[in-house]
């Protein structure tokens, strides 16, 4: 196979030195801000009296697990779908990621756990740091193949402080509820990107479409990213509710709701496809989006029909996206979106916010009793009644879409500076522009293995 | 490649006619029936006085995720191996063990659950809700490639029944214990899919044999689902026995005897194969055999001897099943066997149940201590012996049997109901049949990428 | 594609021959000595008065698992780059580390657990045989595709008990602190794998070299295990840790270790490759060094920054070895070290052992308060200063070389017994001379699937 041309020196150049510096950066920061909190650090977890037991690490470190896998292993392999670009898909996955959480424990720390002059980690901040690498991730699949490395670390600088402070506007300073992050993640990570799309737009890619699509084998590594993803998705939801009940019943509530948009999927893939033909894009990405739309309401009291009815309503949605919008997405508002990120998170997550907007509206102390202190901590106080928590749930949903929309764009004017990577109209969805790559098959053994030799041993 | 011909509309809607019909069915009953139970309910787990730690889902749900991923990526991907088959292995594992769960929420919930006219929903009913699901994936092991998706799913709505009811004779009536489910889970389900499979008989399968192998990627991909259900098995095992020692000696138990199965089949499999050279067949598979034989007695006190001794065995009877069992099972008895599920789950099984009716029949105060009102309660309040309860247990393989074979018997002749998608002799084992599927083969990049563009940046 | 020629009866029989004996004999070994610990036994847990909650199993079991998931999905994937040596390379992984698994349960036991002439196992147990089983695969790394199973089974008898000897006399004779293992698992794995293949080196490997390389699929199974290992990184080092804060914090100081050294890959990789080109080499490999170099010192309060800094130091070190040191390793030291086990377990081992030297010389009562008690437990009873724990600390590493190179020069001469099954210098990195082997691509359909079947149902 041929190969591309001879890169210049400063494209060959951007992604190395921006790991270097962003890396020294960030260490450079985290020698003075970044301390062990009470429960990691050796003297400050033995002064006073705890049982072991009691140290958080036991209460959140499986779910915290989970969350990882579905960051690196989930993200990683879903986006391995595309023919040419597995390589750039998990790798650049990998990278990404990568940066966002160490980054995104220094932006977030400054935000959340930062006094007397340092930021504190243990596994809640850990959490939270694969939180917005995730939402980091959402915005990589809507520019998949059509970005430099060098370029997805800058988008990443940017992306990880406007999540982090959006996040920080809705959960401290409005006080919304959003766990699983159907608005924070989900909502924010997809228009971010989509809007960065739309700033990137390449009127020419048809001169890559060809590798546009997938392969047998690549489908079939999709799907250990689905299934991946599918799987934890309740510990996702779960991983930084309140303890006991909040993340038990957020799991419960989460497993049904992706259980009930898998159905959902398969029905509407069959009526819409060719002849009744299922489409694996669909089985792919919209059987997911049972995760998201119960992101914000999966702790509170959905009940499990709930969560069998919202899920039901993502998946459905989901593959009419797919089918249906993606389409227009290109041709009228000029968004290239290759994972179709809005279906699987953009949609899904502003429903699930919405969701998030009605089961708060709907919570009464009868159905919360002493629980309510947990979920809806200033209900429980008094301070607010159910209808204004929900109108603030909804000015939250406000807030992340124009955090999103307005960083996103800005993002996508950071991308085109001239220094970067960024890949031709004909050379997108490519991986041999930024890897080695092998043959694809493996070398004919021509010849029989040689029989004269089985005893000449060493 | 060739497109087969259209199909009827009978065919092309049955699929998401029955996925719309089963969720709205199970959704109306969810919303009549399941609610919260007193660990996920926010008031409930509020009344009184608990610590967060005591709440199940610390003490079960790291174990139920291991299950979850059994299920789903366990199953899924070890029913890759099919060349051509693939999406439909991984895909329709996926839909089956989605309506799989719903539905077995509702049917162990009116048997298990039910009280004050509601069923109540915790860690636990997720975790037998994986367990019947892991039944049904185990009869889709010996119809795979053979039956359509709107079939399978009808067979997963009475065969979730039958599990149930026979789950609950077992357990409840019986007083039979089993916590694995060697009989319950593994006997159930490939002695319902094997009479399911006879009575679908197809002479003339042949006409797909070409498609019936597996591939050197194929085989790649099915040992991801293979080296998942091994290392998970001891959380398999273990998710619902009693806490404590319990669960601890039961997950020791079944890591032991995996070991040894494992040991055993390569050992077998050389000595069986052709010029000493191993089977992916019996690496896939009958390596497994050593979970499914301590799934009755790994609760128990069967040493760690004693597990080893169960696991070499049951890799011995798998693999000698796989080289010698299944061409008899077909020419014999016209019983078409895809994944070997007789060798697998329906041998071990039965070796299982034994194996469990001798640990029972061995056990004593002096082994069990006060510990024996975990295991065996009815031997430690007096009301059996241990020869009687060893007597129950063999029952209960009798019971388990006989609702097998009758329910799978009556099930094939379900899934000949004419509106159904059944393929013909000559499409099994294909994809292209339900799915809509790419080339094999990434497009050729004939032109090298064009090097004069490198600059023209949108 | 042509067969290889039939193999001698010896060569045949040697792999089941050698399976059968080694099982029988840990079986016999077990039935005399292993017996359940006070956390397994029904009887010894239910006398005196504990809470299920303390049973070691819920502290430890979920890590176990992560670590369970590392030796078989990671160290098995990881290793399945080569093209035509995938089925050996997860299968043998499978095989050798089921037998060190009950092999090391022994020799560990005896070594650490045996009392009343018994060995005790429980969680722990079976933490410290996966952490055994894990430096034996990393020897098989430095071999693979040079040795046959038989040969390697040989070897992990071989290897085990000297790893098991070593680990005895650092963690329980010196009072050296190794947690995650940089010096007994890395470093001891790693040597023995390079001094055993410079036994067996081989002069005319060349013959085999076109088999040597990936291709593209190949490449995307290892990233599997590449993933896989580094998202569980974490909960390596810390299964055996210290329960409480130093869990937690080893867990936390290995996930900001890996990312510096994914960073630093990366970087270097891209400056070291082709026109900027990144290597999947690299990035399958070098972006774990960041797991192996804390290995040692991330239960100590080493600093986030620390921890950066480690990972940043060893991932390039990695890479650089990769790309200068391995081809110098074989023309100047006749090594040959197929996975590059050198780059990811050697050096950053040494590495690793080192930084714990320098991280124990600077513990303080201050840094440690009463946290001290369990990471230094003799510098907190002030039977030594922290400088000479440290020297401790070095002489550990003494140790482990030495145990290292003569074990594994002896280990080498072992597997050039004569009835091993040795593959020739043009047989190497080639699965049919252990497997049936299928065809590569699926069979061709060459005619469309037959229509006038259609409605032709059984």
């Amino acid at each position: 196979m041929a190969r591309p041309p001879r890169r210049a020196a400063g494209q060959r150049l951007a992604l190395p030195l921006l790991c270097l510096l962003f890396q020294g950066a960030t260490a450079l920061l985290f020698a003075v801000f970044v301390r062990y909190n009470r429960e990691t650090d050796a003297a400050l977890w033995h002064w006073g009296n705890h049982s072991n037991a009691d140290n958080e690490f036991y209460f959140r470190y499986p779910s915290f697990q989970d969350v990882h896998a579905m960051v690196f292993v989930g993200f990683g392999f879903l986006m391995v779908f595309l023919q040419r670009y597995g390589f750039s898909s998990v790798g650049f996955t990998f990278l990404l990621a990568s940066f966002a959480l160490q980054w995104a424990t220094l932006v977030q720390g400054f935000l959340h756990t930062f006094h007397g002059g340092h930021i504190h980690v243990g596994v809640e901040s850990l959490i939270n740091a694969d939180f917005c690498a995730g939402a980091i991730l959402i915005s990589f699949g809507a520019v998949l193949g059509k970005t430099g490395p060098a370029q997805l670390l800058l988008m990443a600088l940017w992306e990880v402080v406007l999540f982090s402070v959006n996040e920080f506007v809705l959960l401290s300073l409005l006080g919304v509820r959003d766990a699983g992050g159907s608005m924070t993640i989900h909502t924010f990570g997809a228009y971010f990107g989509l809007f960065l799309s739309r700033v990137l737009y390449r009127s020419q890619l048809e001169k890559s479409r060809q590798r546009q699509g997938s392969v047998y084998h690549s489908d079939l590594f999709a799907m250990i990213g689905t299934i991946f993803l599918w799987i934890f998705w309740p510990s996702f939801n779960s991983a930084p509710t309140a303890l006991g009940d909040g993340q038990h019943r957020t799991a419960l509530n989460t497993y049904y709701s992706l259980t009930a948009s898998t159905l959902s999927t398969f029905a509407l893939s069959a009526l819409v496809g060719g002849d009744g033909r299922l489409d694996m894009v669909h089985i792919q990405n919209a059987a997911l989006a049972g995760g998201v739309v119960v992101g914000t309401s999966s702790e509170m009291m959905l009940t499990p029909f709930g969560a069998l009815a919202a899920g039901f309503l993502a998946g459905t949605v989901s593959v009419l996206g797919y089918k249906f919008f993606t389409p227009v997405l290109e041709s009228r508002f000029k968004v290239q979106d290759t994972c179709g990120v809005h279906n699987l998170h953009g949609m899904p997550g502003l429903l699930g916010a919405f969701l998030g907007v009605l089961v708060t509206g709907l919570a009464t102390h009868e159905a919360y009793g002493d629980g309510l202190q947990s979920v809806f901590p200033l209900i429980a106080k008094g301070q607010r009644s159910a209808m204004s928590q929900a109108m603030y749930q909804l000015f939250g949903l406000f807030v992340t879409l124009v955090f999103a929309s307005v960083g996103g764009s800005l993002g996508g004017l950071l991308l085109k500076l001239p220094f970067l990577d960024f890949p031709t109209d004909s050379q997108c969805f490519e991986d041999q522009i930024h890897w080695e790559v092998p043959g694809e098959q493996e070398s004919e053994v021509q010849e029989p293995l040689r029989g004269e030799e089985t005893d000449t041993q060493a």
